[in-house]
């Protein structure tokens, strides 16, 4: 079984670490696009443009299954990329609320994400279509904060506290009794050991990178082979070099090589 | 005289605001490629493609000079840019090293910048070939606390005392007497009153918006015209609500319309 993930950039490294992790008898192909990223800043359509290309390529290249491992993508572009790709395709914003819809007991949910997911409404009308009550709040400073490699400082401390007391506000004058609490960017997941500390425990709070790992693991049960994986092949649409260094920092350990790919416009 | 000005977003409407206050009677484009923003990120050559079509798109539109208000454009491709238009082009690069040229007594200059615009040395090499000393600095997390809209915010004033400490840190080492800080991001002029309170008031802190509209002023002296302005007219390649919305706070009053064009490849 080959899988292809895809992200705008490096953030989906967790979902493939998570991944790697959790199904390692599969063979991995990863491409970012980061000669275009972020799609965050951009518009549906050409969002849709450049990930159904990415997805066209990854297919091209041997992938059987295809994960979205970029919030933006998943928001805005989903039914672009199936009908784009010729194999099936699970994006994060469908499998961060499957797995809340699993934890929350109250039905009160929380997500926290880039301004772009969340002008999307996408994880809103997901965490909706699956019968909670749901509220979103943009964090644009969490991203730069993670790529400056400041996970365990103090001003990201500062940062974090600043937001959550917003969430915890906006959830109090929604009357929202939440219980859950959706890291809905693939960055996120650097930064879980900073909010748990700064949330209650009764808080869940569910990285999206494992909730994926898990939920590909369960779809492909009983069709994924027994083969020896090869090693992850990696693909990237602008600066190597940049994916490399700032890639294995997501994935956990060093990227050897990664191969430069033009998808055009 | 129509005057062009491009940078990959909205940080160059600071510039867009200091020409207009300097030369109110020239008629202006701005130009923000929006769809394929930010530069930072990217190679030389992509950087090189996407600025080179965005200047002859000015020219097509009737401008008669290019102002270059993008640092990494302005670091990455001025040449690619001025192959590419046929009229006479200043980048910010070029107009922040002058500056600093005629600001130093000490010869001894500091530059901030983004990631990519220091990657580039750009800064190092305008400022050396005027016999200056030079050391820049990085300082990735500014354009998001920016755009966040954490001006006089305190998370933004423990960032830049950090980034300044290690700024003043790095002149110790190179033995360096600066007394000149040059802004090196057409952001950063936002935060001017933040940073002249963080450093020692014998430092010059250079303001490139500022310092390039003097400049054109300059170039353009006795062959400006008469002609009473047309308003401007912006020009994006992505969202445009987000452009009016954004911008606005950087040009510090209402943008009334916005064009969506598109530059293909």
């Amino acid at each position: 079984m080959k899988i292809g993930v895809f992200d705008s950039g490096f953030g989906g490294l967790t979902v493939l670490r998570a991944l790697m992790d959790r199904i390692p008898e599969a063979s991995y192909l990863y491409l970012g696009d980061t000669a275009r990223l972020p799609y965050g800043a951009k518009s549906r359509e050409t969002v849709a443009r450049y990930a159904a290309s990415s997805a066209k390529f990854l297919v091209g290249e041997g992938a059987e299954f295809l994960v979205i491992a970029c919030n933006t993508a998943s928001a805005l572009a989903l039914d672009a990329i199936r009908d784009a790709a010729s194999v099936p395709v699970l994006g994060v914003v469908e499998t961060g609320a499957n797995a809340a819809d699993v934890s929350s007991a109250t039905r009160d949910v929380m997500v926290i994400a880039t301004a772009a997911t969340v002008e999307s409404h996408a994880y809103a009308a997901a965490c909706r279509a699956r019968g909670l009550r749901v509220i979103e709040k943009a964090c644009p400073l969490l991203v730069p904060l993670v790529e400056e490699g400041w996970i365990e400082h103090p001003v990201t401390a500062e940062v974090l506290r600043i937001y959550l007391t917003e969430l915890t506000e906006q959830a109090r004058q929604a009357e929202l009794n939440a219980d859950t609490l959706v890291l809905g960017c693939t960055h996120y997941p650097l930064l879980r050991g900073q909010i748990e500390r700064a949330v209650p425990e009764t808080l869940w709070v569910i990285d999206s990178a494992v909730a994926t790992a898990a939920q590909v693991d369960r779809r492909l049960a009983g069709s994924r082979g027994t083969n020896t994986a090869e090693p992850p092949q990696f693909f990237a649409t602008d600066s190597v070099a940049k994916f490399r260094t700032l890639g294995s920092r997501f994935l956990g350990h060093a990227i050897e090589s990664v191969e430069l790919v033009d998808l055009g416009n």
